[in-house]
């Protein structure tokens, strides 16, 4: 692709290194930018750069946030005796919007995959086993992905709370078939799996 | 969707307003700059604004340019006396990547549609008009899009640069059955423009 301006051609190098985003893609945002008032292309600049150089993580769950101590962890009103282990900050979003959920969390940054070099020593797990020494935990819910990496995670966490000797109960989100599914379309490793965790149909009525 | 930061709330809005661009994908992206190292993103932001602040539109052709004059139009290997009319930036790159033509461009910023309010005056037809009084020019090729607006903005233009009374030939872009396809999936309109247009094989063949 040959460019008619330099600047152009830079805007579209640096937007095409987004995930996603193609060089043609990336032509379209730049030519949307440009044809939009400056003070939009502006605000967006600002927005990107304030985000990157203020963006703080909570000490406690390692989430994102804007202080030190994030909104979830410093509301009083939330169980911290119940912490739920996810992957990522997506995953933190995920749940919250279910509003099933009054606990804490303890983002991980990532699961362990040695294919991808990534070790126990890379994602927060020290920073969860001090939580669950030092702090009152009394169950610790493992909500990640259901991949052989994220089983792995699983279980090696597990596997260290226990060792802590605390009393503290590792749980882990169901697996099953989804609401609104057909029993015929479920993968046979689900259908098999919901079948040995199924539950008291008395637990599922709601009060 | 509800976030754990309003930095990043902020760089999500901000990305959204992209075309193309939803809210999950925004947070993508911005989940993307913040694991990426700070001077990345300072660079797509540094790009963003100084392609927005300093881009120029070239004064003859009004394709985007980092100089008043274009590479284009500043360049004496050039014919001058042919002027191809397109849409916009887009058009002249997709031509120029062709490799098949050495004249300059007029870029009209979009195309006649009463639909959308947009007029002749709105577009850059009169300062088309006067290059063609102003400068020597022997032919206008039309290159516009196929579509009802295309043709009206051909039709607009051929009429008056005839009324000009300049000698100046206005051509279309052939139309016809795309190099590489079967005549049996052409469509009729396309199909039958094309035993109409049909040229001298001779012409066709490259010495």
């Amino acid at each position: 692709m040959r460019f008619p301006s330099s600047l152009v051609e830079r805007a579209v190098e640096e937007l095409s290194c987004l995930p996603g985003i193609g060089r043609k893609t990336a032509l379209r945002l730049a030519l949307h930018i440009l044809s939009s008032p400056k003070d939009e292309a502006m605000s967006l600049a600002t927005a990107i750069v304030n985000m990157r150089e203020n963006i703080l993580y909570c000490h406690k769950c390692h989430n994102i946030s804007d202080t030190e101590c994030c909104a979830i962890c410093s509301n009083p009103t939330r169980d911290s005796r119940l912490v739920c282990v996810v992957r990522n900050v997506v995953d933190v979003m995920a749940i919250e919007n279910t509003g099933q959920y009054r606990g804490l969390y303890h983002v991980l940054g990532g699961v362990i995959s040695p294919i991808d070099g990534i070790g126990a020593d890379d994602l927060e797990i020290a920073s969860l086993l001090k939580r669950c020494q030092e702090d009152e935990v009394d169950e610790v819910i493992l909500a990640l992905g259901s991949t052989m990496e994220g089983d792995t995670t699983n279980f090696f966490i597990h596997r260290q709370i226990n060792a802590l000797e605390k009393n503290i109960r590792t749980s882990i989100i169901a697996r099953g078939v989804a609401i609104g599914d057909e029993i015929e379309y479920a993968d046979e490793l689900t259908l098999g799996r919901s079948i040995i965790s199924r539950t008291r149909f008395e637990d599922t009525i709601s009060v």
